[in-house]
């Protein structure tokens, strides 16, 4: 395909604007770009981070979105690794297999295209997506707002078909930087003491990944009581809820875990509660794994003696997971019953209602509103 | 021996006062505690940071000192894991082997005995010392500023009885701290790139660790540039003053090093310098290492970024090395020629100038003063 399309899309004229439905140009795929029909997007609090204005990163006009599934319409020039009907994940952690990071196999941050990637545009300096004639930005190089977008083909995960694109699209985000957090970055054992600091998707999943991991005790921490059935239903062991205590937190659950528990992250992005999750670990041994994003120059603090008496703070971003060689394993594991998505899916719309999605987000009623674009 | 014996010591009366060397009343050891006489006890910093008053869990009077080498007197009831005439590290951090933390096989922070150490008694919450009828606190568990001093069994290394202990006596504190940090809680491997921050014996060791792993480049960083000969003499590749230039320390080191070192290990307790430390480290994989200790109520700070970005923060205490089943080992590598002890011994003399010794230790004109009691 050489030719411009139309594409129904969602815009971000501007911070804190509702997004405005249109239709886009869409430029055909230039060498090493791919083009993708979107069929589901999930709607994350990074995108609602972005289109609030608090994120010093953040473009605009541009295109949301970076949670999605699905099918290559169109390869541009060169593009070996996936072809026309393949069924696809958008990555916002590219892998590139060629760069100091991806050989190093000691992280999944590729840095390849992170430079285009964090100014809005594609790896040449430009942008796929027009407005008669205004270049619309895009968005963590997914875009998944838009029914058509492009990507360069290190920012895809080719995937089983079998797996419903309206479900997998959330591998794209929360649910693996969840589960690979506790699996990758972690890497929890069987029998271990886990706790998980705020119960939205990314902590759900958390508790997935610990309770596939087969963790003995898993504390589930929120100060939305009604988030505790789901977490209870997914594995947690225990819920408590910081406002019933006069202690700090990490108080009670070094006494509740008689001295603190092996693993623990925080899934929310405040530094306080970073403090906490590291503070709760054990002596000797104890591992805290920031997930959550905090604001534009916030900072965490400690005491040195938390880490010389032996505990570790570190950090994880989407679940330290490898997209193209480690996604399509993880849909396999999906699709072989491992673990379920739809638990976190409470509510579907068409791209028409994605600002109401928005608005559940912030009123704590969704976990997750998933887009269908054929809705 | 059940009688009390008389030992020349230095006391300690209050914080701020030079020691006194006096001649204390040393009581028998009781069941499971043994006897040692001192041949030779290291000047640590950690003994002038007790002696100022700023230790928060300092008590006084107290017989300090916690780095030394000597030979078994006497054994209570019960003891078999030494014997009279046995070569011995006095250890200030236990190995029982039977508690949670030495049954983890995780960390070296043995819990046995640490609450009566803390409070500078011996486990039955009773001192061996005495002038004039008077309690005399131990100290760190060690008390190795007096020629005979009372451990527990498990707070003692026997090691190899050729081993000059007025040499192997640094391996009782400092030396292996800095060497241990690199080879156990960094687990430096060859190849890798390292920076080590401030050149006192424990940055030196830490040094000696980092070469004996081959780590390709290891930048030595102070702000005395007099550190520099002996640092280079013991494998650093580089040695950096941040006094000569205008930018933080950190971001010189990520440029010399193309995005930063793998391995950052803090050997001053600033925690100023700390952040520098985590903040030189490669983005993906970098891992940084608390050795110093902070005055009290200070914190560490940085922006969780530098962690969601793959750094890892960490401490060390006694390099993680278990005292007991390990030191012995270390003992014999030194003994193979693996590495030099003299070059850290600046200075020699009687306990009757250790005084003399805390002199030269503020003045910066030594790095370690070794007390010889037969002097």
């Amino acid at each position: 395909m050489s030719e411009m399309i139309k594409s129904k899309a969602a815009i971000a004229w501007g911070p804190g604007q509702p997004l405005s439905i249109e239709e886009v140009d869409v430029m055909p795929p230039k060498a090493g770009e791919v083009l993708v029909r979107v069929i589901a997007t999930g709607v994350c609090h990074t995108d609602a981070f972005t289109l609030s204005g608090d994120d010093p990163e953040g473009n605009f006009p541009a295109i949301l979105g970076h949670e999605g599934g699905g099918i290559v319409e169109a390869i541009g020039e060169g593009v070996t690794s996936v072809e026309i009907g393949d069924h696809v994940i958008p990555l916002y952690t590219p892998e590139c297999g060629e760069c100091k990071f991806c050989l190093s196999g000691k992280t999944n941050l590729c840095g390849k295209i992170r430079e285009t990637q964090g100014k809005g545009l594609m790896p040449d300096g430009t942008s796929r997506f027009y407005k008669d004639g205004q270049p619309i930005y895009h968005y963590m190089g997914c875009s998944t707002f838009s029914e058509y977008t492009v990507l360069p083909e290190i920012s895809l995960a080719k995937v089983n078909k079998e797996a419903p694109l309206e479900e997998v699209c959330l591998l794209g985000c929360g649910v693996t930087t969840g589960m690979g957090a506790v699996m990758n970055t972690a890497k929890v054992e069987e029998g271990a003491t886990v706790a998980i600091f705020g119960l939205g998707g990314i902590g759900l999943s958390a508790i997935i990944g610990a309770t596939m991991a087969k963790a003995s005790r898993i504390i589930a921490i929120d100060i939305n009581d009604s988030k505790f059935d789901l977490a209870k239903q997914l594995g947690a062991t225990d819920c408590i809820n910081p406002k019933n205590y006069d202690k700090p937190i990490q108080e009670v659950i070094v006494e509740l875990t008689d001295g603190g528990v092996d693993y623990s992250f925080e899934c929310i992005g405040n530094v306080d509660v970073m403090r906490s999750a590291l503070e709760c670990c054990h002596k000797g041994w104890g591992e805290s794994v920031v997930i959550g994003v905090a604001g534009a120059g916030q900072e965490i603090s400690t005491r040195p003696f938390q880490l010389v008496t032996g505990r570790v703070w570190k950090g994880s971003a989407f679940g330290g997971v490898k997209g193209r060689s480690e996604l399509p394993g993880i849909v396999e594991r999906y699709l072989q019953g491992e673990f379920k998505l739809n638990d976190f899916i409470t509510h579907t719309m068409g791209l028409e209602d994605i600002n109401e999605a928005f608005e559940l987000m912030h009123e704590g009623k969704s976990i997750r509103s998933v887009i269908h674009f054929d809705k």
